[in-house]
């Protein structure tokens, strides 16, 4: 919870914690059981989706299928499901190979906890889970199949995994703004998009509704990016519950890095703003949109 | 092409030339470029995709669907899809932290090629675009909800992910026959089933030809792995483009480590009678089925 945030955020952000249990109690309910063999399997899935997680993401797609008028059950199986592609993408990116990282929200992370074997296969597991959960969990196969294919999209080569990818080949890079936006697009900003965007086929969104929402996750998706870039500079390992000054220290491409503290702090502000603006359609149902992309720029966790 | 295996099933074998080389086609086609961004990631992608595998899955899929009367071009994007994550699963099971396989297919194996992280980052993006494909080359909801559904189900915790922690798990374990029949149902066989019934679902097979294409697909899966194991025991280096006798080394639950060789074989053989005659109300429409389950257990690589 951020120290810094003005009271109404503040006051804001808990009041989402009935969606953020909703979510949680899904989860639960819907990933295999820690007994279900080979429950080293289970236990590991299991272990870092409840590792203390914001739920931004499913929270993001619950407030767009709530502006759209759906129902918060009706956003449940997206939700989830991008909170397990979401956990099996930092599995992985904590791993030695990659951005090699003991700690991830303040506890071990994945391969730190069981192992390297174990934590390959968990993402693996939830990644695959994601989809199994939309399937399952949704009875329209029109619904259940946009939705696939928006996580797929959002996730894969031309999404988060390509922006992994290009984030590990940009590392000691000489500072490169063209780059930095490619990578931020893909590595972060795709699934945020994915979340709210998933929330508006969720929930029935028409034409008009599901534009205005696309343009606000655009914006929102990349100012979260520049706000975990800023706050790996500014804030403590204790805030945020990973090693800190990571970024600099392994040369990565980051907005600060690129275009220095100011002006990264400046774009991700008119972000906000230019977010809140797309929103207009909607009148006081999209609120909670608008406070939520004002909340992830001053966050400092 | 096996050397001792009988002259039909030799000309049987070749004869499926063309529907390899049509899934190759499709397989190039859908794949991104290997200039797309960033290029480094489809190219691992393409290399471990067209790194000379025998297409066993596809062709199945599509052996399935000719047989309940579709068409080759029905089971196009359920067969491509099945080769994706297959290929995503021999990547993330080479990786050092696993099997730590130098060499696949007799080629160096992703992360030699590349680096570890590319492998990882290779398998996670083939798996995610396995279901992107069957979204956006399936023009009808309900059945690429289906496919969806089985491929997620078959591959993650409860199938192939499942049955490779198992057999992580249960290295070096004393020879344990319940144990070995959860791992290989799990590793090999699941995604086999998946790929005869992925074609039958393509292709609009009634209940009973599902019914009857599941039979064949539980006992082909099964005899597939229990011949793996033989070959890795029997077969040179050469053959299969593995290093073999790795099971013995690393003390894997084998077939032939449990129940010997001979019985090994014999229960093979027996699943592969067993396989032919659940497709009996096909008729000769099944022909290349019953042909390829033969083929299976006497293959030499």
């Amino acid at each position: 919870m951020p120290k810094s945030a003005p009271e109404n955020l503040k006051l804001f952000w808990e009041g989402l914690g009935d969606v953020r249990q909703a979510v949680d109690r899904r989860l639960d309910r819907w990933l295999p059981k820690p007994s279900d063999p080979p429950a080293r399997l289970p236990q590991a899935m299991r272990y870092s989706v409840f590792a203390g997680g914001k739920r931004i993401r499913p929270i993001l797609a619950v407030l767009a299928c709530r502006a759209v008028g759906g129902t918060d059950q009706a956003a449940m199986p997206a939700a989830c499901s991008i909170e397990c592609i979401h956990t099996y993408s930092l599995i992985h990116d904590d791993l030695p190979a990659m951005d090699d990282d003991d700690f991830r929200r303040g506890k071990p992370s994945s391969h730190k906890a069981f192992d390297e074997a174990t934590a390959i296969l968990a993402g693996d597991a939830l990644l695959t889970f994601a989809f199994e959960l939309l399937t399952a969990k949704i009875s329209k196969p029109t619904i259940a199949a946009r939705l696939v294919s928006e996580l797929a999209s959002a996730s894969g080569w031309a999404g988060m995994v390509g922006g992994q990818m290009a984030d590990v080949l940009a590392e000691g890079a000489a500072p490169n703004e063209h780059e930095l936006r490619f990578i931020h697009q893909r590595k972060t900003a795709a699934l945020i998009r994915a979340a709210l965007r998933c929330g508006a086929i969720s929930g029935g969104a028409d034409a008009d509704q599901h534009a205005a929402l696309t343009t606000y996750a655009q914006k929102v998706g990349l100012a979260f990016q520049i706000t975990d870039d800023i706050l790996d500079v500014t804030a403590t390992s204790e805030d945020i519950g990973k090693t800190t000054g990571k970024d600099r220290a392994s040369k990565k491409l980051t907005f600060p890095a690129v275009l220095g503290i100011e002006k990264s702090r400046a774009e991700a502000e008119d972000l906000v703003v230019g977010a809140s603006a797309a929103l207009k359609q909607f009148g006081p149902a999209a609120e909670p949109l608008r406070n939520l992309a004002e909340f992830i720029v001053v966050r400092t966790s």
